[in-house]
Order: C-alpha cells, then structure tokens, then sequence
C-alpha cells in the first residue's frame, strides 16, 4: 500500500462508493479490528437514522421536520461510509452489514436505539449523541487510519451542526412554556442513563492505539461543553443510576429488534434480487 | 403592488420564510382563489413527504434510503413555499395550514394519500406523481402569479431528478427478477386507478385563467412521456376503473385520516406552543 494511495485528502467528497472501491482494489483494506471499530460508528449512525427519519412531517413545525430529516439523512451517509469501510475486511457491502445482520451482530450503543418519545426525548437523545460524535470525529481527524480519519473529516463538519441545533433546541424548550419546560426535563431523565456507555473503555479500543479514540478520554469535554448548555437551560444534570450497556458486545435492549424488523424486512423479502 | 416588488427571479432561492415576509408585507398576497389553488399543490407534496419520509433506513438497499428521503424532504421543500403562500390570503401560517386543518379541509388528491405498500407500490406511485408534477410546474412557470411561477421554478429542477429516478426504478423493477416483475405490474394496477383525478378540470382552475394550469392539458404530455417508459419497461397500461376522486373538494378515503392522525398529534398536543 503505498503512500500516495493511502493519502485521503480531508473534505475531498468522499463517497460510500468510492470506499467500497478502495476497499475492492485493496488500496484500504481494514483490518478485522479495524472493521469492527467501524461498525461502531457506523451502526450508532445507522439505527439513529432510523429513528430520525420518522419525524418527516411529524415535528411540531415544517421548518424541523426538514431540520430533523436532514440530520437523519447525514447520519445515513455517514453509516453508508463506515459500513462499506467495515465490509471490506469480510468480503460484505454496506447493505450486507445493513439488512442482513442479526441483532447480536449489531454494535449500536443504547441510546441510539431508544424509542423517539416525544418530542423533547427525541431532542435530548439528539444532544447526547451529536456532541459525543463531535468529540469522537474531531480526534478521529488524527487516527493512524487514513479511511477511518477522512469519513470523520467530512462527518465532523455535519455533526457540529446537529450539536448546535439540539443545543438551541434544548435551550428553547427548557425556557420556552412550562409544559416544554417538563418534558424536557423528563426527557433528560430517560436519556442520561444511557450516557455511560458511550464513555466506557473497550478492549477493542485498546487493541487499536493512535487509530481507534478511547470513549474515555472524550468525557471531560463532553462534559463541559454540554454542561454549558445546561447550565444556560437551567437544568440539572439527573442523578440516575447507569443503564446496563453493551451494545458494542452485541447486547441490546427489546427495542433494537423490533428496530431491525422494520428496517431489514424489505431487503430480507428477496435475498440477493435487485430489489 | 409595483411591477418590482413583484419580480421574483426564477431560480434564486426563494425560501418559505421569504414566501412569509412577502404575504406579510402584502407585496405578494394571494386572492382566495390562488391560495385554495396553492394548496392543492403543497397538501399533496407535504402528504407525499410524510410517506416518503417512512422509507429513510427501511428501502431495499442504502443508497436507496438516501435516494427516497431527499425527495422526500424535496417535497416537503415545496409543500412549505406553497402552503406559507396560500396562507397568506387567511392570515395562517405554513404550520397552521399544515398541523390545524381537519381532514376535509385538505386539498391533496387520493394518489399521495395510498399507503407506501412494498416497495413497487411506492414507486410506481412516484412515478405517476413525478411525471404529473413536472408537467404541472414547467407550465407554471409561465403562470400570472409571480410567486406560483417562482415556487414552481424551483421545484420544477429538483421534480425532474424525482421524475428520472421513478422511471429508472420501473425498468429496473420491471426487466429485472419473475419476483420483482410480478410485483410492479401488481404496484402499477394498484396504483393507475388514482391518476384520473390527477387530470380532471375543476371550476377553481376555470376561475384562474393565465394563473392556474388546467389538468386535462397535462394529459398528453404525460401520456407520452410515462408511456414511453412503460412501453421501455414491456409494462402493459391497465384497463382498470378510475377511483371515485374527489380529493380537491376535501373527499379522501380513509388513509389520509390516519395520516394526518400521525402527523399533526404533536403540534395539535400543545396548540400555540412553541414547541
């Protein structure tokens, strides 16, 4: 592999296809571990897509039902890129490792796949996740892995904008109404138990020094970041016990499969047609 | 209204907001007539959005999910200029037109209100909605009203994309597996029953003349153009009855009722909030 083919030029269009090419002449092949840290950040973007998607014509304003589908359909970009980064250690296409895995095999962290609630959860569920990838992309900018650093170059820029739109989002409800001003701090309740997990440590992760970002080591700004914004909201950080985790073994709650059976039903129909 | 106040630059972007502030500063305030005209074209783009929306992770392949949701949100572009216009005429806003008006109160016809089915039905239903459109806003932009020619300019590029991919997807569907032509010769019989209503005269458009476009003129170049792709497709035209119609007088079957259910639940939960 020489280096001129591994040089990715950062904010390059770079698109699913041409991974999937790369991935083919072996010009950017990923290793088994490498793959499997791809499936992370691509099945957390994959499932919230899903559940982003539902909200086309069903926010409380048309102007955020385009907002919201906007951000579901950068967030399936960014799955496309790191499935098909992902697939190629297997031999598998993106839509392989979309449509034709089982829940075990999914790697999706618990907050993605929890259901959009109203409103409010949808949007701090939305808050949490677009800044942890903010951190996560912005230091992957540096991983040793050229494909992995350039699918982040061109997500970072995207998710900085979901980050700010959840943000003001958070702002206006927590000092909008008394009734938006409940809901959201109800939505902050249900969603912080799933936070831990997007932080912990991982022996995958320890296996792949300077490529892979340790989840530890994003948390203090995270922290800040997101404690500046609720500090604004006036709300305060819930003191509620941690969810169980494991998506990144493999081990989800109920709402994953019905998730999954929804979203892999059409392709399942007819294995390998052209439909 | 001086002749410059009411020169809108086919092309420019015309947002809804710009749409908005020009209803409120009455430089381009629609008669009643206009306005129900309006909303004949944004209540089918927003229906048909609602139910492209659906697709976003649940299509045959990725690509695909991105392909649908674009258009989608396309579509939701659209409904938003068309319904922020026609609101000007009532003192309503884009949100009010679309999250507090009851069922018969809509204008959109019963082809964008069927049910997605599986993925041929959704198809094939673009296919006659696209070419419809297309036909619809290239003789628009020649209408009287300047703000329905600007709208139209703008849709008119991003219906002629929707218009190739529909066409792209029956040859493929059609040439493709015995299974998957099966299915849009199915998907087309569903579907045909629906385009009657799409071409039928109306007194609204009689009373526009030089503004509105007279559906029945929209025939033959339909006609022509969708043919040629059935006839690329080996696709037979079915002789099957028309539905019943009615959509542009508010008569809709039952599927729009659980649409607009799901669609205007959560403004409706909290009317005049502002979430």
């Amino acid at each position: 592999m020489s280096e001129s083919a591994t040089r990715i030029t950062p904010g390059n269009a770079l698109r699913p296809e041409d991974i999937a090419d790369r991935v083919h002449d072996g010009t950017a092949k990923p290793s088994d571990e490498v793959a499997e840290y791809a499936l992370w950040l691509g099945d957390d973007a994959l499932i919230l897509a899903q559940r982003l998607g539902h909200w086309i014509s069903r926010a409380p304003e048309l102007e955020e039902d385009v907002a919201l589908g906007n951000i579901a359909l950068d967030q399936l970009g960014h799955a496309r890129s790191f499935l098909s980064y992902a697939g190629g250690a297997w031999g598998k296409s993106e839509d392989d490792l979309a449509y034709f895995r089982d829940e075990p095999q999914f790697r999706s962290a618990h907050l993605v796949e929890q259901p959009n609630g109203d409103f409010a959860v949808t949007i701090a569920r939305q808050f949490v996740l677009s800044h942890y990838q903010f951190e996560l992309y912005r230091r992957l900018l540096d991983s040793a892995d050229p494909m992995l650093a350039a699918i982040a170059a061109k997500a970072v820029k995207e998710v900085d904008y979901h980050r700010d739109h959840s943000s003001q989002w958070m702002l206006r409800l927590a000092l909008g109404t008394d009734e938006s001003r409940r809901r959201v701090e109800a939505a902050v309740k249900l969603i912080w138990p799933y936070l831990a997990e997007l932080f912990e440590d991982h022996p995958l992760v320890d296996a792949l020094p300077g490529i892979a970002v340790r989840p530890s080591e994003l948390r203090p700004a995270f922290d800040a970041v997101t404690g500046a914004v609720l500090a604004e909201a006036q709300l305060e950080i819930p003191s509620v016990p941690s969810a169980s985790g494991g998506g990144r073994n493999g081990r989800h709650s109920e709402h994953l499969g019905y998730l999954l059976a929804e979203m892999q039903v059409l392709a399942r129909q007819h294995p390998g047609a052209s439909w």
